[in-house]
């Protein structure tokens, strides 16, 4: 009974999570401009957030505000930071280096948000055996030889044909968390994550929402 | 009253909007396997959704299925791609040329999906002038002279400090639609569409829930 009360408190709402990294960058750019301290009314002000909703989202890392001055912008970065994963360096492989997969090998600022990139596996004879931004790149039939112990997470960035697949390779090979970028369900045992990351998907909610705006007029 | 209605009629919820990509995706596959009719209980079943579900999404591009057989594996992905808006390309502007931005530019999809990136704006004097993939970089500043009238989307993937200022400059030129890849909240009149596409959100997401996956053995 403990322990089922105590799974329900350390499940934080997705919405809420989501928004973190926002609280997080918006603190970031209040610390650059020396802030000290905020209150979370200014927090939702500048972000068009209610503010007893940012209230609840700190809640859950358990920091508390001050009455009158709120809350201290630099512990609440480290607070925020702790709580998100942000500040301990997850290893990743990635898989598919072509297009996206080569784009994310070049955006150094995976690192800030917790992730390194230390490996990449791909199939074209072209790309094995040379690095992308210091990242060798493998043959993905290499990929349990290779795989080392501290690396749980996998970046999925193969054609579609191959998403479930390479999945299964990913974790067959000890992956626990697959960020899915391609726009396959992939279907795996439940001790594996799946991150969906359709950048499709956003597009065509952005496509409709245009369209709906301008029929509108 | 009429367009009231008509207005409610035309706005397919998000939750369907995401997942027609995946659909459609998915579509492509079997034709590559050269199936003619695919049944909403087929899809259903290899892509783990509802099928009353599958049914109801389709239902929104009035696209209807035969009897026994199903949906014609071409029409659907026809009426697919036509509702979705990713068969005629929409012209789109990067802002930010350096990190994500340069990855957006070498990945070759986004054409599939109906976006074709035409130009890009940065300030780095070492970019200004280049080409990436063929498209030309200029400077920010330069963005109201150079600005054609058929180009509606505006992708943001500049530091999360200039974010809201770029977007501005973006809306006064006339961009209708922002793809936002930065963490910050972007606050625009409501003529302009700004969807989030924050990959840090959703790596916080995944972190935690291998958190919980973890806690749970």
């Amino acid at each position: 009974m403990t322990s089922e009360i105590k799974k329900k408190e350390s499940q934080v709402p997705e919405p809420s999570l989501r928004r973190m990294p926002c609280y997080l960058t918006y603190l970031k750019l209040a610390r650059r401009d020396q802030q000290e301290f905020i209150s979370s009314t200014q927090i939702a002000r500048d972000m068009g957030v209610d503010p007893t909703q940012v209230t609840k989202d700190l809640s859950y890392t358990s920091i508390v505000g001050k009455t009158r001055v709120g809350y201290e912008v630099n512990t609440l970065i480290d607070v925020l930071e702790d709580f998100l994963g942000f500040n301990k360096l997850d290893k990743a492989y990635i898989f598919g280096a072509g297009g996206l997969g080569n784009a994310l090998l070049h955006d150094h600022k995976l690192d800030q948000y917790g992730l390194t990139i230390v490996g990449a596996f791909d199939v074209d004879p072209k790309l094995i055996g040379t690095q992308i931004q210091g990242v060798p790149i493998y043959h993905v039939n290499d990929f349990k030889k290779i795989k080392e112990d501290d690396v749980s997470v996998g970046i999925l960035t193969v054609p579609a044909e191959f998403a479930q697949e390479v999945a299964q390779t990913m974790a067959d090979g000890g992956i626990k968390g697959i960020w899915n970028f391609t726009p396959i369900r992939i279907s795996l045992t439940e001790d594996v994550v799946i991150q969906d990351t359709s950048l499709y998907a956003h597009l065509a909610v952005m496509f409709n929402r245009m369209k709906n705006l301008s029929d509108k007029k």
